[in-house]
């Protein structure tokens, strides 16, 4: 059964204190689309409505005119839906190679959801690293401040690097969350400055796979956010080794993983 | 120059009257990334650190591991930055013919920058449409009660279809907003629903370009957005006759375009 929301065991933090709690993620997974045999596209989504996802998104791509031009379309798994098309539309679809395939565990290039599953994120190294909550609580405001555009537009989404004792050392602003922290990554690494492994990173809005993914590859032991973590973000991070916060504002946050590396009563 | 927002007049609704007013928008373009005459991958992004952008996505997809696979890089236009590796870092690289290409405006397919370009959204057909300013505020109350998980998790978007008096007609929540429309678009497919050209969509987050043209190719009149619009979601909206509101909330709103089908004082 697809459910769009998961329960898991959580720290609550309010000011220096944790305790127990249960928060409810919305659930991220692979959606892997396929005319016939071949894959072509996969996008992270919430279970449930897929074959209208499917259909929808084979419209909005000018694929399909109305619902004739599909011969068949079926979630044959749970994120598998192969598509039938009648011949007009499959000749609308042309193959191209210019998509790029590696060897990383991000999204963006993966053929098939074999390939997603087969790369693994990377595991961060042991560390000893410990902070307090209140470094965590300082971090929204320093961000707030130093967002030169976010707050006049409102359409910004920030990646924001700090020290472990919480001084701002990068920001990068980006309508897309993910190129925001390509930015900052691409900044960490043309002064090879990489891996982050004494680092926290803040960002602006929810915590998703791709976000979560991004900063292990840059070897960052703690991420930030403002707003929700997915199911998929959460369970990443949990494999890594990663302390994943969220819901930090007002001197309150939720710890989704790596608890060690926060000093909690 | 690359800028990151920019300033466009709108009408400023508060309750029934509207104002004249600037406002200042996130910019968005496309950035296509080559890989030396082999086009990589196209992301909307905001302009500036373009270089850093490209950079940080050829490491978090694990392209290269250090600045030194890196030959050259450079903004040779202003959305075109191109790369050369060096040879382990390019054999990483395996193009893949596994993503599609079609003849719509929509960003997911398109090879190259001329591809989005020759691809225009359509022009909606003329229409009387005419809507009180107070069926527009209704919208978000009506969105959050029928929304059963948002609240709850705090992680997903919404897309929600109403008529033009404001009763809701279908809504559809996913992590990614992109989702959330397609899911819309396909369960109205399904319905032999399209065009949706005598409805409102409200969409619970920001309007990027791409929610703006999947419901150009759905034919809806009036999009709002709790967010705000980027400059290219207003852009395509003005060029192709669309109502584009922005900032729907506590009995305000801001047009940016189209503001012919807003009866306001």
């Amino acid at each position: 059964m697809n459910l769009p929301a998961v329960p898991v065991p959580i720290g609550k933090v309010e000011g220096q204190i944790s305790s127990r709690a249960d928060d409810l993620l919305a659930v991220e997974e692979p959606l892997e689309i396929r005319l016939g045999q071949q894959s072509l596209s996969i996008t992270m989504r919430t279970p449930g409505n897929d074959v209208e996802l499917a259909a929808g998104f084979l419209f909005s791509e000018g694929i399909v005119r109305d619902i004739s031009h599909i011969r068949k379309i079926e979630n044959i798994a749970q994120n598998v839906v192969v598509v039938e098309l009648d011949e007009a539309s499959a000749a609308l679809v042309q193959p191209r190679r210019n998509f790029l395939m590696t060897s990383a565990c991000g999204v963006c290039g993966k053929a098939s959801l074999e390939d997603l599953e087969a790369n693994a994120c990377p595991v961060l190294p042991a560390d000893n690293i410990q902070i307090e909550p209140d470094v965590l609580h300082g971090l929204p405001d320093r961000l707030r401040e130093a967002q030169n555009v976010f707050d006049r537009t409102g359409g910004l989404h920030a990646a924001a690097l700090f020290s472990l004792n919480g001084q701002l050392e990068l920001l990068r602003e980006d309508i897309g969350r993910h190129n925001a922290l390509d930015k900052l990554i691409g900044a960490a690494l043309a002064g090879d400055r990489l891996p982050l492994d004494k680092s926290l990173l803040l960002v602006s809005g929810r915590a998703s796979f791709e976000l979560v993914q991004k900063a292990l590859m840059a070897g960052i032991p703690i991420m930030a956010a403002v707003g929700a973590p997915s199911s998929l973000a959460v369970g990443t991070a949990l494999r890594s080794g990663m302390t994943l916060i969220g819901f930090l504002r007002n001197c309150r946050f939720n710890i989704y993983s790596g608890s060690r590396r926060i000093l909690t009563n």
